[in-house]
């Protein structure tokens, strides 16, 4: 495969909350459905100012041969530049890199540049992108472990995209929605991601509601986690906030 | 023991010292009275804008076991929470997390606020924290490995408060006291820290002296190190600029 | 040899291209000449603002050991010492410290100060420097690890100067010249930096033309790496822009 | 607590049968019970000719403190040496060393002979032995994860026994029972560790039967996960083989 | 694709060749082909008295993912049990498993027995293998990075087979010739398998010779690497030494 | 300096009495006297079976660099071969590889044969040795931190010999008396080794008889550290059983 993959399209609406709420919140949910190793460890932004959501677009790289290197240098058979192509709008390039930092990057603006004309929603990896001070200027939200001004063709070799993955410790299945803020990435199964929109937003709101009670003043004990009055408290607060 | 220990209580002079002096300096004073391992490696503050100062609290986690975990839903009996609800004013929560940073965190922002309103000093760790986008907007020094979006409990199970802990690398006795700056925190033995305080305070004072004469052109031939003569410049520096 | 070290002297224009190309483009240079590992993985910029470009001038330490260290106190037998006063305009320290950040670090800021003052062109280490947030305020290009606040003498002996050494895992020979940018630092070979400097010059212009392609919405195809027709686009383009 | 701790004392029937089943094996059933972090990882016998069943008998070590040393060299203060005379028979020494394998050990062959005397089954850390080649000479089967000469006071200072610790990675519960063998230790909870042994113990003999078998040259299909068809012919093998 | 992959069938000289050959001596004639990074790092023979020659079959493991659970208990379904059971003679099973070892093995020993059965040549994996002990006892080269007695459905799940991977650092090709001895495993591009076969058995013979002569005192000038006068004591041994 | 270096000759009888103590015995004597890092730390020795005592002879290596090649194929240039030329009877030649074991070795086993027969002591490295298997037939003791088929020259470039190294953690000075058992290496200062031979001869004999006690049912207390009691008895011991 390779083109864009949708298992499952989230509604507008569901985009729309996954974009404010924090990766934390979602772990949680993911949590509650059974899931605990969820968030992509050890990666950080460059734009910790932008929020990224998307579909998972995977690029697999393998360790570099150097009789494998010849394809490399044609955009044809490459399999990094065929994907740089093939990744469509909303879509996030997730480029497992064996955690590799030491000798070379994955990928360098002028790709970036391209991904981010294509529509592209994200770039996530765990090694090293080059150039990344002039990624900063790119409005792309874009993860990495570490910055590295070395070609990817010294370390890494293309193999394959839009196949199963890890990356930063995390399964990445092409079509997962993949959701990123200050603090870093959490993988959202398809099947899943409608429904845990819907309840991290409403997470999001009643522990809105604790924080303010936290803050100004309460003990934790009967608030977090809620006991009955508190919920009772948080649903006629939600009322009167409720537009 | 589950409250504030205060093995020795500092004077007013010295709190205030030890929130100009640099961790480094503290660092020097701690190795002339024969403490080489002081520092905590490996951690960074989350606002390097603010000072910190306090008394050590403890809190020492254990890896997770399934069969333990129903406890942690229990305010009552979460070892972690009993913590946020006994830390007092002027307190610094020291977590060991055995410098895990792979699968989750050791607190979120919630408990963070409950702390920061309970007067608390700040809070350290040698694992990650979660919602540190939300920690950045709380005005309490924070000291972490890493952030991890996930929560506590998939990874971490706490055991005991106010025991000596490891904590990166560094021995941390409740009631030692914790300095933190921009660089890192510092771990002082409560009995040596008035002292260490005055001294401190002393030798910022002699260096800001010195560091006046190199950055006018001095070698440090015979200033640093300073020799008789520029002691004897520096007594009458200090006369002069003495209020 | 304690003294800086100009096996090859860069041309003003030279040094001035080295101070506007990035280090990911020095390192595509360097490799074209069958160079791989120049760039210092691991280390970051504790002033991204600044550019760095200068030669080679190298420090190494060895493990500590406590029948050593008398000579650490005596400026005119500490290696450190007799480097940071021997160390001249447009040099770069470039300080070998088997990437150590646990235990110590390397130089802080009175020395720093000094080096400033001497006229040096910036700080490389894969070890720690302390006194970091004072290190921010000087102007002055500084690579590290990581920050530590406690002194050299507990981790390190310095043994030599202005010999062939391993920082963050790539040779650097005295007199070679060393670049750094908001992504971290390169070493290039001296006999290989002015030619290196001009060629990387070009291949910046030509990659702000494809640049600008790509973001004006070309595909990569034919455009990165450039055709034929793509190099004459960019040829009647660089008439166009040339003053 | 300072003396052995039997939470759940094992039948001599379970003792004998956690002699014989594989540490992989005790693993499954524990994965069978929601555990799934129940093996030590990174750490291997010194005598792995020998196996290992007894009662946790935990000991924790944080970074040494040079203040704190003098109680190290006094039998009636030293934690470490505390414990030493604390062990019972078929107690397992268990050292929470942090992982820590750079500067020191945990403990040498002298107190490594008394606790042989003592009557303990074994002594396991996630840090270093010193002494190990006289270590090999005693039969009590240990487990580390690497040798170190230097004395444990270097980097070490024992402050708890009998108190719940993580030791490579796993938590350790005072009372629980550790079995060994030539792969490693794993840590079996206190309450299900009786149940486990014959569970164990039964699962063996049917994978006796399904490895014959697969040694035979059956396919794994139908036999390995077994199918009814498979479950019967290994009853009547049971009924045949049994004694 | 699922089955045992023949780019270059070796000839049964080449394949004799290999099994006397050393691991270092054929990374030379790789070297010498270019080829700088073909020996897997950081893995051990837990069979080091056996050679190993054969063909690579690939294996892919990402991090598991609790929703992806259910397929793994369905033989027909489990790419590693697929894998298993398509494993045909002289193939060895290369287990791309990220290099994890702290949270469970990639395989155990009824599996490896089925391999062993089908008529494989080995197994070799960055990860662990599970039930070591029972592995010694199998007559199948076996390479690892650590024993680990927990079950691989914790932390892998299996995605992909006969598809290029890195394992330990390089890339392996299905079809790859893998020749493992006491020091380690190599991995040799089909394609230049049968070559290199017949070259590193030249190279042996050349430097059994010089090694008799180091070994009877001759200096290393002019021997190692020989000059043109020992290159004509060499082919005169040779005619000597000839059958 | 390109020679053996003995900055102290050892007697005879030191000479001896360092083949029969433990490194452990020697880090407690060097404690004595204020070293706290001696034991090369992570490496492990290729023979257990054989002791080695000799004077340090080092090598220094920094990461290799392409353009530096050719002289690595030049015996009158190579650093590494003039080491291996130059080193003498009863040297132990250290090589400080940087902690490298990911992409190649430092040294085969025909520069190994060419040491042997010069009469050297000893090949210690913090990194890798190429030719393991055949190295284990050498009666060299050998010492490493992991086995690596690659040839040194793809990842090292050698540059100086006998000047002060760091090897596996640790100051090693030409000259320094090294010492090796089954547990590893410990680097004695040169001045101080005759006195710490002498030393650690008498503690072995005190701590044959306290292991004795113990072994016989002693508790430590007063035994292990000894009190007045033990050591009268001890000197009564020593009588009896001295020749």
């Amino acid at each position: 495969m390779t083109r864009s993959i949708r298992t499952h399209v989230l509604s507008d609406e569901a985009v729309a909350k996954l974009k404010t709420v924090s990766t934390a919140t979602i772990t949680s949910q993911l949590n509650k459905r059974g899931l605990r190793n969820t968030f992509l460890a050890g990666i950080y932004p460059l734009r910790p100012d932008l929020r990224m959501v998307g579909y998972a677009f995977t690029l697999r790289y393998i360790p570099a041969r150097e009789d494998l290197a010849d394809e490399l240098y044609d955009n044809t058979r490459n399999v990094q530049r065929l994907a740089v192509e093939a990744i469509g709008p909303d879509d996030v390039l997730v480029i497992d890199a064996r955690g590799e930092i030491a000798w070379g990057a994955t990928l360098g603006n002028i790709l970036g540049t391209r991904i981010k004309v294509r529509g592209a929603a994200g770039i996530v990896t765990d090694g090293a992108l080059r150039d990344t001070p002039a990624f900063k200027e790119i409005d792309l939200p874009t993860y990495i472990r570490a910055p590295h001004a070395t070609s990817s063709f010294v370390i890494h070799h293309p193999v394959e995209m839009q196949t199963p993955i890890g990356c930063a410790g995390v399964a990445v299945i092409p079509g997962d929605i993949l959701v990123g803020d200050g603090e870093g990435v959490v993988a959202i199964p398809a099947r899943m991601a409608e429904e845990v929109a819907h309840a991290a937003y409403e997470q999001e709101r009643r522990e809105e509601f604790i924080q303010q009670k936290i803050a100004g003043g309460a003990s934790i004990l009967g608030v977090y986690p809620p006991n009955e009055e508190t919920l009772a408290e948080y649903e006629a607060w939600l009322q009167t906030n409720e537009q």
